[in-house]
């Protein structure tokens, strides 16, 4: 057996840990060892270590003999110390069981207090204390607390007991039991316990102890345990640590008591001493809700001496460790003891308020404060929500995939024209569809919100959403269509087109009626904040890379644009062209042109849109006046822009002069069993030159427009979906050509460049050649994602729940980049690059761009810039500053 | 300018050349050297290097100085040598001018035979010669061949102008013009000439001579020369030689003599000498087809010398070549001289029997035998052909993809079970589909050959007529069906269920009507030469590998392993059990499984497949006896399985006792827009465990059952699509378990292996780590293509051919593995496998395994195994043996 320190003292002049050691005490036990090294009154006790844990399942669910060695001599240095020993029938010791990872879990593994005590051993400490009506409190809580948490008895049960008293004596609080009515208290648990166990309830202190020590390592699989577990992502704990602590009774009548605080609010950041205590009671009391808790106001009206004493400890507590501190305190007849402290959980605006505060109270530098906040916490201040007074009480009728985050509410629509057409009429609609496709376009952009009854995080509706910044429910299966009877059956009731619904996009949830909403504000302090981020990432510099880390925007429309660009973005690196052809008159000009037989005709259909495309591109170029703008030329598939309804066929058959059937079977030719991997992006681009060449002309003709109106125009032309060198040379021929020839005829000089995005998994693999034809590189992760996995992301819902579920996969690969494998390429197709053109510039335009430990990733890569959706710009600000200080 | 030879000289003590130097000289230029260094009788003469064609494009048609000095030195060097003047009126020297790239092209490039005639100069010949008619009869050839190859005459202008002349002197042959006729046929030319060109024909010889050579030089790149290189692959010529050579005269009188002939017969390879000849004619003569050329056989009755002089340099030169030659001589009054040697083209069957006998002559080494023969070549020898008497005069009413080869003749049919219905009532029957899906393999197999209107060389109908051997020509756009009617319009034509086609899978062509087939047999020495191909691929030892180079076949019914075993299989690399699913009883079993709510319902749906899939393997591993057999677990998708007409919904939901409707609705849910990204594979294995425990369960039960009646069953069990190693992991855990299962149940030992595809990028990308649960590799190649170009191979028809037209690809990387970067995941895949398990067998099983250089990147990526189609197993033999005789 081992000799290794397994459990550790915390007392007078031995306590043997700190607050370094999270990992092997918990976070608990590590700050109950630092409290204790600082001065603050702790009661003493030791912890054993979260590899005690690991060695108790590993075991078997036993302990070896070294851990019941270590135990031993603990608990009598404690005893020692305190005077007292387990067990003795007079004055015996009593002892709180707790637990505490190195990760906070609050609430989700179990605590026994005031063990040791016995039958016989209340009946000495009410003799020895004068006080029987707190020797009986205490074990009639005791008992309940170990037959819930040890022995699997219903706190129902012991709740039933407990009342049934009160209503015999009349009184309403617990407080207003007596000692005599508390011994029938405890005659009462003590048959509960029996009969739910069939045991009687255990009389040796030291076999409660181990029992309890049981059951909260044990508690550590629980159900709630490991849920928290997962759905906070905390892995690679090795398991909790178990303190075993001296109590201090809160019960121990009028001038003791028990309370919980927060150094600062945690709502707000403001820097108050904020928190509520209850007198004559322990820990459960405050929570459980029967006597309401009184704020420290009250404490300082009362006591102002504990007070003033409370307030000193929690500055010294929040001036050690720095940060905000969540305490529990303890008063017994006058006497404060601290039984916790730790870094207090906060909303978003509580984080960056408190992070600016304490940069300017002197406390932290602006990185340590920089890495006070997780960029997610900042997502909650970006959006829309439902009104919290308002939320409690709203039932929601289905839930969903939370797609896109905000709530929203309005009547609802069931096409993208009555959404534009409500729009137009000032009306708030939320679009419900089975599922979006690029002709709703239009329609996403007038509705508040989406409703999508399948499609997954990354189906179109969802990441158009958000791009948009639209709230949406996607995927949410309980919704069932009919687009013929325009009505939706949600929850077995029928809704239809007016009807209202409110959707919460930030956590799936659906609701009937207009709820309430609220638009949280961007104070100062966040601008300060993403400041100090901004200062980080582009004052960073990697090995052979020039500039910082730099964050632009995906955006398609001159709105979306300024919305980023407000929200810091520093240029956009990805604006997509696609939308632009599915507006009403470009739509139907393309499909003339795809089915047209010769390029004569094509180009002439083609003349249609591109001075269409001309005024989008002088919008955009407007709203980035300074920036650099990346235009992706056309890139879904031909198939898309099929029509499929036998109205638009003839419409384009009469537009031709075509039979309407001939035009129908040529149109079959066009679709495609999986069109993700048929004939798009750049393929259209060999395919039909005339294509890119409109589009090339349409974004030079803009910028020289713009260059003349004094406007600074920085086109970068992409061109999407290159495998194989070849393409890319053609196609940069091709757009050379063309902007030689604009530049010529307008007489203008504009700055430009040239590049491709990295998306097709044989692009990677061959960077050294495609670099030579490239000015830059975008990496497009989503279908890096979907061709390096094999997966469509329009299909995955099918099967990637179930694999989170089963943990063959840890994320969504479309919601977090897949480092393993994606990343591999990622990483190859940079060095590759790079060893063609030393200083190619690189960056990130799949969703990945906006997600914290993607942005990690893509920092490590050596990627000049990372690009997401408008509403994710500031996230991304932060992620950035995390990504360059904690690769330092 | 450069001092470099590009000019070398042939002739008496002064040749400059030899065979090897192919790539400079061309071949016949070098051939022309050899022979001269050997002493055959060969008419001296200059060779310009194939340089002087790259240089004469390089510097926009023009020749350097310094290639202008070397020829006019060639050109004394050549007047000297012969004694005559180019130019002289009297006795002038008169050349040849040809083409002769490093590789054949034969009849691609143009040529020019008695150049330096003028109208001057014939009266000279004339007079000197003693020869009027000859010399006449020279100029009129001469004029039509630089009227034709320079200066763009038409060659049937000059026919008419010579017909005219023959019918006012009623004769019926051109020897039966004197000479006084011919110089009225040299007028009309003369004038023919001046019509065309507006000049008169050109009376300088030095003129002549460049003009002519600049025609052979523009020849490289006419349409058809462009077109050649394309179809055979020629790529990375610099261009072609020409060559300057003195003329020998055919047309000189009675005594003189042209001729054509093959040092072993070329159509079957036999040993006799095989040729034409025609006396008082020019090499033109013997093609045209005007007058019968004779067999050499007379010339061996009529002038027994100079046959036997022929025969003698005929086997000097097959002992110096060490191969069948192609010879091209001519006898000026009673003397021989040779004009040209090259390796003689051949049947696949030639092709073999002569490297057989070449070795059994002593004359090859059996490795050097090898390599004369092309695995394609071999192609020709395992398939039904149209019978060549017959297919002269076939009119083809459609041309398509030659995507499975061989021919095949029947009826029509338009469905599967007709196609089924008629093969049980002996009939032949073509089935004619816009395309097959899996339920059509029924059908497939009962007919003969396969015609469909859509889908590329990857297409279902291609990839599953080639497994099965039977022809298929797919893609053929211009039959447009009808399956309501029952119609297929072809041509303009209607062709009705019973009317006859004829198609031909090796060039995609088909036929109207019944043609006569074929069936070439395999012959003797094809056996004796694929087991010195065995002999050579088991022998090879690789680094760190110890096995050979193994060939398997993909097969999945009993017939096709038999007939793979019988072609040297050695054992199964890939057999798909999809085709178990898709038969009437286990399609609706299967179909139950999939809408069915609960694991047990599940369970008894599988439980009716259960059984039959037992017989399925059962059968294989009879077949198999002794060799292993790779089972693939389910791979195609969901949605492949979901019913789509109305009746068959309605079946399923009788079936099922549910609602029609509601099924409907459910089915809906497992439609995919991208089915080949979607659920399928190891996909539906982590969702419906059931489906790969029963799976499992039937391998091992027949593996079990056929040991015990003696049959020796290696079976390996192979988990498709993974991607994750996770997926392996639980994949495997769940097969073991099953295995322990029916081994413990039925008191079996059976040598099993699991292992898994790599035909995922991640999963190459993280093969390290999923190596750790493999048993051994298999790279799916087709699926890695898809995955790696972003292609899926049933829409590549919409831009592939495109690709290849336009250069942007070299070949459909369907067909030919891509080295570049689908190559480096399979050679990450091995590397990092082995980094793991260093003696992980690695094999391919994607189309590419029957592919000779796609067989030559797997032996050097260090596969153990290539597996093909069955009809492929021959062709892999043998270039498997080439990759390893490459490779040394």
């Amino acid at each position: 057996m081992s000799d290794k320190k397994l459990v550790y003292y915390f007392g007078k002049n031995a306590t043997e840990g700190d607050a370094s050691m999270k990992n092997l005490l918990g976070g608990k036990g590590a700050n109950l060892c630092e409290m204790t090294n600082l001065g603050v009154p702790v009661p003493p006790g030791f912890t054993l270590a979260t590899e005690v844990c690991k060695s108790y399942y590993d075991n078997n669910r036993t302990y070896t003999d070294d851990i019941k060695k270590q135990v031993d001599e603990n608990l009598a240095k404690l005893e020692k110390e305190m005077g007292k020993t387990l067990g003795d029938p007079n004055d015996p010791l009593l002892v709180s069981i707790r637990s505490g990872a190195a990760v906070s879990m609050p609430g989700m593994m179990d605590t026994v207090l005031n063990l040791g005590l016995t039958t016989e051993a209340v009946e000495g400490i009410a003799k020895n204390t004068g006080n029987p009506r707190f020797a009986w409190d205490s074990y009639r809580r005791f008992i309940q607390m170990y037959g819930d948490v040890v022995s699997g008895c219903e706190h129902h049960d012991f709740e039933v007991a407990l009342e049934s008293v009160k209503k015999e004596k009349g009184v309403e609080f617990d407080t207003d039991l007596d000692a005599d009515d508390l011994k029938e208290v405890v005659q009462r648990y003590l048959a509960v316990y029996k009969k739910t166990t069939g045991k009687d309830f255990p009389q040796n202190p030291k076999e409660q102890l181990w029992a309890a020590i049981d059951a909260v390592f044990g508690s550590w699989n629980n159900e709630r345990a490991i849920k928290y577990r997962e759905i906070n992502k905390i892995a690679d704990l090795i398991g909790t640590a178990v303190n075993v602590q001296s109590m201090v009774y809160g019960n121990y009548g009028d001038t003791s008591g028990t309370g919980v605080c927060f150094s600062r609010d945690p709502s707000t950041g403001e820097n108050y001493f904020y928190g509520e205590y209850l007198m004559n009671a322990q820990g459960e009391d405050v929570v459980a809700g029967i006597r309401t808790p009184l704020k420290l106001s009250t404490l300082e009206d009362q006591n102002p001496a504990i007070y003033k004493e409370l307030v000193d400890i929690k500055d010294k507590l929040e001036g050690h460790y720095k940060d905000m501190q969540d305490l529990e305190f303890t008063i017994q007849e006058g006497k404060l003891y601290l039984l916790q402290t730790r870094n207090g959980k906060r909303t978003g605006n509580a984080a960056v308020n408190i992070a600016v505060d304490l940069v300017n109270e002197g406390m932290r530098t602006k990185e340590e404060a920089l890495i006070m906040v997780s960029p997610d916490q900042l997502d909650q201040l970006l959006h829309p929500m439902i009104d919290p007074a308002y939320e409690k009480d709203l039932v929601s009728i289905a839930k969903g995939l939370n797609a896109s985050p905000g709530a929203a509410a309005g009547t609802i629509v069931f096409t993208a024209e009555a959404a534009e057409i409500a729009k137009a009429k000032g009306e708030k609609v939320i679009l419900v569809r089975k599922e979006t496709s690029p002709e709703d376009i239009g329609g996403m952009n007038a509705a508040e919100g989406i409703l999508t009854a399948t499609g997954g995080m990354t189906s179109h509706a969802a990441v158009v959403a958000r791009g948009m910044g639209r709230p949406c429910v996607a995927g949410c299966k309980a919704v069932v269509i009919s687009v013929s009877d325009k009505t939706a059956t949600i929850d077995g009731k029928i809704y239809k087109e007016g009807d209202s619904l409110t959707i919460n996009g930030t956590d799936g949830n659906v609701y009937s009626g207009t709820a309430k909403l609220i638009v949280p504000e961007l104070s100062g302090n966040l601008n300060t904040f993403l400041g100090w981020a901004d200062e980080v990432r582009l004052g960073a510099r990697r090995k052979g890379i020039k500039d910082g880390f730099g964050v632009r925007t995906n955006a398609d429309l001159p709105e979306d644009a300024r919305k980023a660009r407000e929200f810091g973005a520093e240029g956009i690196g990805l604006c997509r062209t696609e939308h632009m052809f599915f507006e009403g008159e470009k739509l139907e000009a393309f499909r003339v042109m795809i089915v047209s037989d010769t390029v004569e005709e094509r180009k002439e259909a083609l003349k249609a849109i591109l001075k269409l495309q001309i005024t989008d591109f002088e919008g955009i170029f407007e709203a980035m006046d300074g920036l650099p703008v990346t235009v992706r030329l056309l890139d879904p598939p031909l198939h898309e822009f099929v029509p499929h309804t036998d109205d638009e066929i003839n419409s384009l058959a009469k537009k031709m002069g075509m039979d309407a059937k001939a035009l129908k079977i040529r149109l079959e030719g066009l679709s495609e069993q999986n069109p993700m991997l048929g004939h798009r992006g750049c393929r259209l681009g060999i395919t039909y030159p005339e294509i890119y060449d409109m589009q090339v002309e349409a974004i030079m003709t803009a910028a020289a427009t713009m260059t003349k109106k004094g406007i600074k125009v920085f086109p970068e032309i992409m061109i999407p979906l290159v495998g194989i060198v070849s393409e890319l040379k053609v196609l940069r021929e091709n757009a050379q050509a063309v902007i030689d020839k604009v530049l010529k005829n307008t007489g203008s000089k504009v700055e430009y460049m040239i590049g491709t995005m990295i998306e097709i998994p044989r692009a990677a693999l061959t960077a050294d050649e495609v670099a030579k034809y490239a000015d830059f590189f975008s990496f497009g992760t989503n279908d890096l994602t979907q061709m390096t996995f094999g997966y469509s992301r329009d299909d995955v819902g099918g099967f990637v729940p179930e694999y989170i579920n089963k943990k063959v996969l840890k994320d969504d690969p479309f919601q977090v980049l897949d480092q393993d494998g994606v990343g591999q390429l990622v990483n190859m197709g940079v060095a590759k690059g790079r060893q063609t053109k030393a200083d190619l510039k690189t960056s990130i335009c799949g969703e990945h761009g906006g997600e914290p430990s993607s942005i990690d990733f893509c920092y490590r890569a050596g990627l000049n810039v990372v690009s997401c959706s408008p509403y994710r710009v500031p996230i991304a600000r932060l992620a950035a500053a995390h990504a360059v200080i904690n690769n330092r």
